[in-house]
């Protein structure tokens, strides 16, 4: 990764070159800053906002547009590299996912970089490639960036923010407040494959277990959404805190009762087998490729049957309704047929996961 | 700051309580993490968009947008604290700044807090108080948020991210490459205030000096241009790498060259005096609250008139012009009346300024 170092034009400002390792000065703002966004970061992020060089993009909305979505998420997750994914996957969908939970069209994406003295620019361009390949999936530019450098012992490697921004049609604006009874509750694939992939590759345990991290972007999903169930409630991803505690934020939200039936929730075995060894419950795993998608019971159907169809939509089921306004509850019907509460995660099941 | 605990209610989502630190729990998305964001969160952030509680917000365009800002800082100064400010100030003033720099009206921002277990719930507090200060002085809200923890010797207390969206109006939009010959350079205050006084506050080599950051918001100051200044053709803020950096990205983004005054370049002397015991240039020192304002000569005595008259613009000077087009270049004119070039900032002179 080192490049030659050119000494000789002292009258021109030099492009800086970079060792093979993140040092403070890459963080200075000065030359060695802009030596790295040059022969690191261009490498990989091209958009036209990006390219103009300016502390702000300059971004042109598409005509008629009346509402935006924001949202922001720092990542943290360790260790960076996972099966399915690694920290910059993570940053880019978990970005996106959370615009398309507003209804939005996901469309820009900014990212800030916390570095940390001597990580090693080969791994920063694996992460880079990383953001930049799901950023193509998703759709999404990454207009605008920042980079700073944190002392040895300051930090964990890397941390990423990524802020988003997307447009919003009119006519579809889900939104957590909106759940009402009678709904149907669809949730759109496995749980806890996430959480418990990067719970495994940290290897504390010595546990080997054949999961993969779930992280995607869900753009499809919600664009076939839009047309098959326009009447859509809610839309969540049911990140940190897992299924259990992002319904619980809805039932609060909207004031109503949630029925589950525990039968009708997909987890993957290897999921299930590694959970029960812990003593982890897979409702409240991260996840970072499913949505919950709340829907008046009519639009039920053509929801469940465009969602199957749609990239990272093949194991979508009904797992419940929404039952009474009045009294914001999750509660579970068991395969025995009892009933339990469901609450949110409480403590710190697992830190660093996203 | 110890609040009382209620384990009574089992059958409710419980308003999970706070110790007096942060513990990993609170980054764990659920119940402590709403406890953290109900009691110390939700005392600073108001605004409707993050009292919706969804993972984006939803916001309206003022009719008729057709562009917006975007622009994204991390925050990893130390220390936390410094005379004029601290990081919760520089978080909001750095990134509406930027939104400033393209002739956005800043309006929107996102928050995005990585702490380090055992940070004390009392600073958070009282960068939270600084953070809601700051942006009601800037006129922006704070409309979506995130918080992770890290274990402890993997952070430094405090890192903030905050991203900013703003919106552009019609007929108004500086940017780097806009530079040209005949232009004038106009820089709104004195330089180097805000990396010596962190530098100072620091105490690793026992310097005191009365030296207070400038950290600010700067929108009175773009606003006066809007109409004093119609046609600026270029707004930046010299932050890290200073102004010796800030002017070089532009010679580069419009092949120019540019030529500065030594004399006519404001400076404390209690910053001149310490940067000269320490050897650092004060033109590559990091500002917090200053513009460069690159205008066509015919519209620079208006703008020095009105940015004299605003908040922050008290020591506006003219510090120089834009000689020709060809080659991106900075010179400076020294008090002894010769030139010499000024590079950018290489190396680390300072790190973790801002």
């Amino acid at each position: 990764m080192t490049e030659s170092y050119n000494f000789e034009n002292f009258s021109c400002p030099l492009p800086a070159s970079h060792p093979d390792a993140v040092i403070l000065g890459h963080g200075s703002g000065g030359s060695l800053t802009s030596g790295l966004i040059r022969q690191v970061f261009n490498k990989y992020f091209h958009s036209d906002a990006l390219m103009q060089g300016n502390d702000a993009a300059n971004l042109a909305l598409p005509a008629g547009t009346g509402r935006i979505a924001v949202t922001t998420d720092s990542h943290i997750v360790s260790p960076l590299f996972f099966p399915g994914g690694d920290i910059g996957k993570l940053a880019v969908c978990g970005t996106v996912n959370d615009l398309l939970t507003a209804g939005a069209v996901p469309r820009w994406l900014t990212a800030g970089f916390i570095l940390e003295e001597g990580f090693p620019i080969e791994r920063l361009e694996l992460v880079l490639a990383s953001m930049r390949d799901s950023a193509a999936e998703a759709g999404v530019e990454i207009v605008t960036g920042d980079t700073k450098v944190v002392e040895r012992g300051k930090g964990d490697g890397l941390f990423i923010n990524t802020s988003g921004v997307g447009t919003i049609p009119d006519g579809f604006q889900p939104g957590g407040a909106n759940a009402q009874p009678g709904d149907a509750v669809i949730l759109s694939g496995t749980l806890g494959d996430h959480g418990m992939a990067v719970f495994c590759a940290r290897g504390e345990l010595g546990i080997q277990a054949d999961i993969t991290s779930d992280v995607a972007p869900l753009n499809a999903i919600v664009d076939a959404l839009r047309s098959a169930a326009p009447h859509t409630h809610v839309l969540r991803d049911p990140t940190r805190g897992g299924l259990s505690t992002a319904l619980n934020e809805i039932a609060e939200q909207s004031n109503v009762t949630i029925e589950l039936n525990e039968a009708s929730i997909p987890i993957r075995s290897e999921v299930a087998s590694v959970c029960e060894m812990l003593g982890f419950d897979p409702l409240t795993v991260a996840n970072e490729g499913k949505l919950i998608i709340i829907v008046p019971d009519a639009e039920k159907e053509a929801a469940l049957n465009v969602i199957r169809q749609a990239p990272y939509g093949a194991q979508v089921a009904l797992i419940g309704r929404v039952t009474t306004a009045g009294k914001p509850l999750v509660t579970l019907r068991t395969a025995l047929g009892t009933h339990r509460i469901l609450d949110r995660l409480s403590g710190e099941m697992l830190p660093r996961i996203c």
